[in-house]
């Protein structure tokens, strides 16, 4: 359909070229660069009049350059008279900042969500948020895909015995079930609890580890800490081996030293993220979420399409 | 008053110091830190519940983490029930994308005007707009305040005889007449021709030169491309010595090497934008904007306090 188009700014250009492979479609023209003095300079190079146009973007690191260039090019689509401007962010920053945790904190994923708004973005199609209530910080539909399907797959197909999933933490424990029903296998919890302040805190688990094949399961691994923590308590109350996995590999400051030192046997992330040349290792293992991202886009499209007939 | 606070983020403490100095109030208590991956953490330790509040923030390099920290810090002011957010904007960074030069430009300009307001801001106070237009992309009263008094200011100490005002183009006439005005000296303009395409520039120069003291105004100083050349080609005129003035010494990429290759004598610049420690030489003269400033939030406090005795 030559009304559908694809762009991709500079987070994650390799995940764009497979989705755009999955749906059989050329990457749109469009250059993506710096001026001089680091100002974003986007230039759209195919005339984009009438489309329906897709844009995908990750806010991942660096976060600011990555947020602005969405907004850039969502600006120059807009005044180029795009018809509906569409942004799948793979994989959405700030979402930890989804509530003031402290007095006088900011909400950055609804400030975010407003700047995306006000940019003229028509749909937002995004993985694993954070916080599902991150949703409702946008007016326009929201369509939030799931990893869970495509890491279960992996699991499946090892063909791993006795396995128990496991959640890190009590804000986890939904993501956890939808893992362990897929692989038909019982969950557990890690409890941390701080017995006093300044007292280090105890890794209490919940269920049964000894004997298992233990699944630990996060939306976002970020400097490794719980997750490696989590690990070593799992191996110490008898867990015959240690995966870990989650769909967005943020992977910042000690993480790859604290990941390696770990009992994690394997790593299974997704490529929402890219991970540069030193974050690959023979722990790490990437699934692709090329072919989910790319049916949302058709599936979408077509939605758009339909809409059209009752215009 | 107790109920004027300012605050800064990270692009240029030192201004903003010197401001908080000149109104004799403290800085406000506030962190802005980046997290691990590199998102902005920011925390407001003072309450600000009433007060009028003023943020200082200069969008210059690295212009996105600027924008975004200005951004997150009134998201956590608002949401701490400031009474009123203003924004001080000393360098307005993307003003040159004012306009779409060619199809399927993006304004960014007018999406920065958009993310400022729709992060809450109530007033934008900045200087030397690239295009005074900007000021129509908000729909918030904007305070425009101009650096030519404080350069004129500093051209009458020096006591130059016989000078003569450049504007560099034709889109600099009305700067280089304002500052001619308070000098009590001519202008002349520099006219660049391209007799035909890939064909290097003719600096046609409309005006007095010889025998003269230049002094070449622009608002922007970037790459120091146009303001060299021209420096050379008022020398080549028989110009006696080459002056050149900025508010914004943005100096990026080959600037510095370019103005201390050129016939430039001296080049005086604002604050606006910090200097680096390697862009300070005895070429360079830099002049404080500090109490313009802190004029402007007096005044703008003083008509907060004023239209409250009419709400
Ligand atoms: N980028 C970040 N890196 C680390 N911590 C963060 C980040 N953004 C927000 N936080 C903090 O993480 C906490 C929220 O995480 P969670 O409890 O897992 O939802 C809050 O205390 C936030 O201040
Ligand atoms: N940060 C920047 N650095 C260099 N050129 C820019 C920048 N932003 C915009 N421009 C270009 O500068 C031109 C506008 O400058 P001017 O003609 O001086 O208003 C347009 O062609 C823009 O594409």
């Amino acid at each position: 359909d030559p009304k559908l188009k694809v762009f991709t700014c500079n987070s994650n250009p390799a995940l764009a070229l497979q989705i755009c492979e999955h749906i059989g479609v050329t990457l749109g023209k469009a250059n993506v660069n710096h001026f001089s003095d680091g100002e974003i300079a986007v230039h759209i190079n195919e005339s984009v009049r009438g489309a329906d146009v897709f844009v995908i973007q990750s806010t991942c690191a660096p976060v600011n350059d990555n947020i602005m260039e969405l907004l850039v090019m969502v600006d120059a689509l807009r005044r180029a008279s795009a018809k509906s401007i569409n942004v799948m962010i793979p994989y959405y920053g700030y979402a930890r900042q989804d509530r003031k945790a402290r007095a006088r904190d900011p909400i950055t994923a609804k400030l975010v969500a407003n700047l995306i708004q006000v940019a003229g973005v028509n749909r937002v199609i995004t993985m694993d948020l954070h916080a599902t209530q991150i949703q409702g910080f946008f007016d326009i539909p929201v369509d939030h895909l799931l990893g869970v399907p495509i890491l279960a797959e992996y699991f499946l197909e090892k063909d791993l015995k006795d396995v128990v999933v496991v959640s890190p933490d009590h804000g986890g424990v939904t993501r956890a079930r939808k893992l362990a029903e897929r692989l038909k296998a019982p969950i557990a919890i890690i409890d941390k609890r701080r017995p006093q302040p300044n007292v280090a805190e105890i890794m209490n688990i919940v269920g049964h580890i000894e004997g298992k094949t233990a699944i630990l399961i996060d939306d976002i691994i970020d400097t490794a800490g719980t997750i490696s923590l989590a690990a070593n308590a799992l191996a110490e109350s008898g867990a015959k081996e240690v995966y870990a996995c989650c769909t967005h590999p943020v992977l910042s400051g000690p993480a790859m030293e604290r990941i390696s030192a770990s009992k994690i046997k394997e790593l299974i992330v997704t490529n929402t993220i890219p991970l540069s040349e030193e974050k690959q290792n023979d722990q790490i293992t990437v699934l692709s979420v090329a072919s989910l991202l790319g049916e949302a886009i058709i599936r979408v499209h077509e939605e758009l399409s339909v809409s059209k007939l009752f215009d």
